[in-house]
């Protein structure tokens, strides 16, 4: 089985001011083609360390992939190095300059002087073309393969895919590994294990994995076998076992959000949906129109952000507010069928909070939070109590509004 | 001058499931107390494999941090490693286990018997008190410190902030590294290096490195001396050049965020906003009431993803729609003039446009959005082209629409 390593250039990401989100990509994708990474080495913007660490990466693996340093500042120096380690000069391809040129004459911009060095590549090495400036580069050594991809995830995401790639699956060969993602919503990890039992064994093939994330347990299979369709069968199989085992909380599957599962649900049984938030202000609409075609489904949002607007556009009764606070179950009720109304919506969510961290009080603490969903048969509250930070709290609210509502779309 | 080494364990990321920020954030912290990362390694759940790196790490460097893998899964295998590579046994600690116990029933939970191994630690190693469940771990071997904290990054940086630092700060001695960030909008990378010129070469002390993240180009100043102060110094003297050079493209520092400083601006100068947002959906308020306090200067926002929302909340004119079709200068303009009205703020932003990836067209493609600012000055529209996908396009919209306020709010 081939076997891959990687090298993630750049003083930001030793430095700790830049998370480098490329490795895990660039992981994930090469796991599915069947070449498992590894290792993976973080250097800095300098020569000789980039250099020294392609020598690391191959003697680890067959092929090594570098991400950042194409740039066209001073600071960037993956070309150099890849040429160093390799042992041979930059050549000028006059090719990559017109296209760089081109690049920004086509966008009315002046090229400037600094973007000239991104039309030099090692000697003998291919430059893959790019969405940015940047060209990567594609380099053969002793039967090893050598890549160096821009550092911005978007330029380097594409030319992973439409250059990288095709290259790979040629050249890899042997053992398939397929990894499915089952995600629940509802309870602890710790909980979820202990339904799971003997499931999530060490050695087990497939192989189950827990992560968390804002209350998202996501849990993993890793199926190993001869080939792409049997790993695939045995990961089906799991996470059918998952599913049945863990039923309600299990929402969705890959890389679902709360978001796509319900939008899937309102979008097929032909119901809409209206929001209005206080806490979370903004956050709630944002996660369901972070999905493609939610306006089939979605249609008003509110983001009530001060008494005025609750009882002006929502239509909450100012005594209400007085009588039991703008955070409590009654203002949340209020909030959630005044948007429906207004909206004439199926499904309407209120959400009011306090988010912290100030605001809070003895009787009514950062991290309270009354989440309502108003339909015909009538109007459901929760009352949370989340901690952590702010950001958690506003997450973890618009979380349970979707949870709440997906539970009400299974019926 | 101590040197540090990061171990992150998990197969989620290896296989790329998981984007690895604990690894980002532990750096950061360590080098603003002079104690480089100089090797990042990650690995998967197990023993052997995360013991081998804890003796890579340490023959690299005199701080080994390894996170993940301390939870009660028997995927989590940190521990178990940790004493394998110390040659220790693992010891119950009753206390630990009190601990434990009491935190279950301190959320009227039943403690799952699998939480038991968390009370369990390397012999002559030292438990780190945590917010979660996990207790961390501090061993010393040969004059080196080994520390294994949580994977969730919440119980990872509290434990570390309140168990960690204060010990290596101790350790640690030698020069100082002091890295402040200069954050600008509304010019490209190249554009911005041309502008800095020499200050960007390499071999300077203070270093500035550029990094690019949705249309912000964050530049990192990196002053190492023989002692904070003078780094600190060093770093402030280059902060000033940096806003000096580039003028009104810096909008901040260090972490600050679009909303942040336009939140300041408001505040400071009593001003309030409004926003009306149609394809960013809910994001432009999300970012402005990231930062608490916010409803000090925001009070409504609505999210018109649909015609009649757009006409029934905000008084847009049918006939407006109907002539220049909802994403239009026109639109965008009565959207904030409307928002303006109903919500009696100073600001009002309205935003239209396509997100994509569907319902483009050759006259108004994906990508197509037009920003209006309302004040009583008059209404100022913008109309963008952006490239990339959805969550770029919806990002670069609500960013602009925050630096067209900033720069009102400059005057």
């Amino acid at each position: 089985m081939k076997k891959a390593s990687i090298v993630s250039v750049g003083n930001e990401i030793l430095s700790g001011q830049t998370v480098d989100t490329n490795a895990a990509h660039l992981s994930a994708e090469l796991l599915s083609i069947g070449v498992p990474v590894v290792s993976s080495f973080s250097v800095g913007d300098e020569i000789e360390k980039i250099a020294r660490a392609f020598g690391l990466a191959s003697a680890d693996a067959d092929v090594v992939i570098a991400t950042g340093g194409l740039g066209p500042t001073d600071d960037d120096l993956t070309r150099q190095a890849l040429a160093k380690f390799l042992g041979v000069e930059l050549e000028l391809q006059n090719e990559l300059l017109e296209k760089i040129e081109k690049f920004f004459a086509g966008r009315n911009l002046q090229m400037a002087q600094k973007n000239k060095i991104q039309a030099y590549i090692p000697a003998g090495a291919k430059a893959l073309p790019s969405i940015g400036t940047a060209p990567g580069i594609m380099a053969e050594s002793e039967g090893k393969l050598f890549f160096a991809l821009p550092g911005v995830p978007a330029e380097m995401k594409r030319m992973f895919e439409e250059s990288v790639l095709p290259e790979l699956r040629q050249y890899a060969s042997g053992q398939a590994v397929v990894v499915k993602k089952v995600r629940c919503f509802g309870a602890g990890e710790s909980t979820i294990a202990q339904r799971l039992g003997t499931i999530m064994q060490r050695g087990r093939n497939p192989l189950i994995n827990c992560t968390v994330e804002f209350g998202v347990i996501i849990l993993h299979i890793v199926a190993t076998a001869e080939n792409k369709d049997k790993a695939e069968q045995m990961a089906l199989k799991d996470e059918k076992l998952l599913r049945n085992t863990l039923e309600k909380l299990v929402y969705g599957s890959g890389e679902q959000s709360l978001g796509e599962v319900v939008g899937e649900k309102l979008a097929k049984q032909g119901k809409t949906v209206a929001v209005a938030e206080s806490c979370t202000g903004g956050l709630l609409a944002k996660l369901i129109t972070d999905i493609p075609g939610a306006s089939e489904y979605f249609t008003h949002g509110w983001v009530t952000y001060s008494n005025r607007a609750k009882t002006g556009e929502l239509g909450v009764a100012a005594d209400l507010i007085e009588e039991y606070g703008a955070v409590s179950e009654q203002v949340a009720e209020a909030m959630a069928r005044g948007a429906r109304k207004e909206a004439g919506t199926d499904f309407a969510i209120g959400i009011t909070g306090i988010a912290g961290p100030d605001g809070g009080s003895e009787q009514k603490p950062t991290g309270l939070v009354y989440i309502s969903v108003d339909c015909n048969e009538g109007c459901q509250t929760k009352r949370c109590l989340f901690s952590h930070n702010r950001r958690f709290v506003r997450l973890r609210s618009a979380q349970t509004a979707l949870n709440m509502l997906r539970l009400k779309l299974n019926i």
